[in-house]
């Protein structure tokens, strides 16, 4: 599968998108609420809208899947995901480590992603088959010889439930923890990627906060699964292990299902 | 009290420590342990020698407090306290969000601060009667008319003992749960000076932890307390509560204390 010319189409989305966002960050926002109660700005639906507009132009037989404006129906077999701005409570609280996040999907699996840091100019890409990159020099995981020595990141223990966070708190009893790491939402696999955390473990992720997180952590040496170890996909109930050294999934597998 | 040259000297010391920290960040580190086995990096050694070279050379007379090499006893009433990387989990994490702290205790209280972000160029500089500021430009804190509408931080619930957690989570009950960012250290009060999150909570910190975020909160219009309200000063017992909107502290004090 030659994917060069989507691969520069994505560039040219995350462009787009840091044109939208950037001059709305740590400005002062009356963020409107959502039905869920979750902030969203202006900037996430101007970077939606940025994009969405150069995918209609050019690519009008592709599928849309977008976290603000919904799915627009396609007929090539092939899905772009958006999430314009993942991190939108990071974002507001003003810092550089919410993302754009960028994925194709052909035939249902997540081929082509991207993790734009519009404030830091950080590109991930990821690509099936090849070398993740950040801004175009390839990043990869680094190597977990012991669960107790992982660090492990998540974005928070409010994003569990009570029965999340009970097996939560069993991977995190056996992993190294005095280099946990809190807060950083797609952030977090990005540093995955680039060799500096070893494990990030979350849950209620959507199709649109983990497709692009897959070929940019595969492609850096880790692996992305759900809680039972099996590969993730379209359909995947969102909760998501990602492991920079994937020697590590029976371990990580096996302390999440002890928290009982 | 002129503290014209003080500021000069302080941003001297910024200077130096991101000199030499820089280098050092996302690289692979072998991080040493200490005594109580946090990780500590080259990177943190290297920056306060860099500051200690320069106070040694010229303010001999005063005292210094540095997180990785101590107390040297001064004999002018002046101590500068160190803490030459606030957040080394964060640091090691690959985060662009840890900081240098300094900070000049005249007769034991804080009158300058300076939060120091090397890897954004960030630089937060707070004294007592002045504007803080964020790279020469006055920042300001955020009113929050009701605790309920309020976005908490705090670096993560691992750093609480069980009866602390209990505490903080009476009062994340109160606040608005869906805007509560974890992770950040000292970037956190940082983001609350520059009027994007309202209440930052925490304990466990030390001297060199919170002496630099007094005149910086202050000084952008919030207000520092431990958790009974009570104004901070070198014996604190590193209960912190930082306030954007200094008018909700009564209502922070009383949610605290309802966790039992």
């Amino acid at each position: 599968m030659d994917l060069g010319a989507d691969i520069t189409l994505a560039g040219r989305l995350a462009d787009a998108a840091r044109l939208a966002i950037r001059p709305h960050f740590r400005t002062a926002l009356d963020p409107e609420r959502k039905g869920d109660a979750s902030p969203v700005t202006i900037a996430d639906r101007a970077a939606e809208e940025a994009m969405r507009a150069i995918l209609t132009e050019e690519r009008a037989d592709d599928g849309i899947i977008g976290e603000e404006f919904g799915v627009t129906e396609g007929r090539s077999g092939r899905k772009w995901v958006l999430d314009p701005i993942d991190g939108t409570v990071g974002f507001l609280a003003g810092r550089p480590m919410f993302g754009t996040l960028i994925a194709l999907l052909v035939e249902g699996f997540p081929v082509l992603g991207i993790i734009d840091q519009p404030i830091n100019d950080e590109r991930w890409l990821g690509v099936t088959g090849k070398d993740t990159t950040l801004n175009g020099q390839p990043v990869h995981t680094r190597r977990c010889r012991e669960l107790s020595d992982a660090a492990l990141a998540t974005t928070g223990p409010h994003y569990f439930d009570d029965h999340q966070g009970e097996h939560f708190m069993a991977l995190a009893a056996k992993t190294d923890h005095k280099r946990m790491v809190m807060g950083g939402d797609c952030y977090n696999y990005a540093m995955l990627a680039s060799g500096h955390i070893d494990i990030v473990c979350e849950a209620g992720l959507k199709l649109y906060d983990f497709a692009a997180l897959v070929p940019i952590v595969e492609g850096a040496g880790g692996s992305m699964s759900d809680w039972n170890g099996d590969p993730l996909h379209a359909e995947s109930d969102g909760h998501v292990i990602a492991l920079g050294d994937p020697a590590r999934l029976e371990d990580v597998v096996a302390a999440l299902a002890c928290g009982h």
